[in-house]
């Protein structure tokens, strides 16, 4: 059996949930509490972070690496291109969600809003709070400059990189941080990735202390 | 031709340089201070990120996956197992030192000492300078676990995963901030590396203003 070491609202976790869900892998979820270092734990992973994938008896972290491999053990439905061109451009995006995005919004919002008290360590620091609200619209008009030209972010058809874009603003989303009707093509696409049978998972969970706003769920959002 | 908008001292440049010229690729090196944020620039890379690479008339950013690409579009000699269990480790291994030792280690020591600096961003916070010279022991300490299981990083060859962890080293050498002594594997390792035609370029890089030791180029350390 598969199984998941995450925190429900992790982007990081919720890219390989959406990657395992697509390609109809079951999956055993397990939270990991993180925070707390359980020395299990950091035999798993020495970095200390979820997610941890345990699969064909191995242990596996980082997620980017997670996905190209279950992508190679399991190669259809596909979620890379078959071009060089093609992948290169998929893996910056998926590079630029877990980097650039993660930094200016999903560590100001997310983390400020949510982490904090989760762990236990201080409240929203208002700063961060506010660069993270900026940052937001910043990168959704990116997203929208791409769909514009392009189906899905990467190119025609949909990719990791549509997962770590929709796994980060569905954390997002769940704390009623991502503005919708700032673009129509950025709501299309989200709807369109949200009505997958692989989202139900994320749609489902529920983080005790911060209950999801109706829209969370709702695919006529 | 090839060309890379690079600084000198950022590993993400090093790892990009590193793979061009184990494959040969001749490169012209471009220096971009991104911190000016030149318009120019900017329109090549959105992120405002170095490094960004011309090559078969695309702008390419984001190393990790300016790397894969690389790879797949010149695969000898290899940088990249066959397998994708062997695969997997490679880019666990990239992700582990561009993640959590560049979030450890060198954004709390080459960023205090010298970027700061170059920035004009004020002097080295030395909470963050000593919270590296801390980090940094705890990475030789797994490089050599590593190590003294595997001839390289990942495995019996050397990958994508070396240049990772050299780019940083090396970059933290030429301030001085490697303890060569702290493990006799890791040394006999970085020597290995260092000797390669490949490294060449990288030993000769001065920055003004921070002139490097002379260990620094010294293959005999
Ligand atoms: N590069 C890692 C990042 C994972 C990550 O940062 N996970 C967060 C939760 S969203 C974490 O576990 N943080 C704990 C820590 O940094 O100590 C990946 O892609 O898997
Ligand atoms: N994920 C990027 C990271 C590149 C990066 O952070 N580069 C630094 C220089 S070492 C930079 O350009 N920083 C400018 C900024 O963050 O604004 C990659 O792998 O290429």
């Amino acid at each position: 059996m598969i199984r998941l070491f995450h925190v429900p609202l992790s982007p990081f976790c919720r890219k390989v949930r959406l990657s395992l869900a697509e390609k109809k892998l079951e999956v055993e979820l397990v939270e990991e509490r993180y925070w707390e270092r359980d020395p299990d734990f950091l035999r798993r992973n020495p970095a200390g972070k979820v997610p941890v994938l345990r699969i064909d008896d191995m242990i596996l972290s980082e997620s980017a690496a997670i996905c190209e491999y279950i992508e190679e053990k399991h190669p259809t439905p596909s979620l890379m291109p078959n071009d060089p061109e093609g992948r290169f451009e998929v893996r910056r995006l998926v590079s630029w969600f877990d980097d650039k995005f993660h930094h200016d919004v999903t560590s100001n919002l997310l983390y400020e809003r949510v982490n904090r008290k989760l762990t236990k360590s201080g409240y929203p620091d208002s700063k961060n709070v506010k660069a993270g609200s900026k940052a937001i619209k910043y990168h959704l008009d990116y997203m929208a400059w791409l769909l514009d030209r392009r189906r899905w972010l990467a190119g025609d058809s949909m990719t990791l990189a549509d997962f770590a874009a929709a796994a980060h603003l569905s954390s997002l989303d769940y704390i009623s941080d991502v503005d919708w009707n700032r673009s129509a093509v950025v709501k299309d696409w989200y709807a369109k990735i949200k009505s997958r049978p692989a989202f139900r998972s994320l749609l489902a969970d529920h983080v005790s202390g911060f209950p999801p706003p109706e829209h969370y769920a709702d695919l006529d959002f």
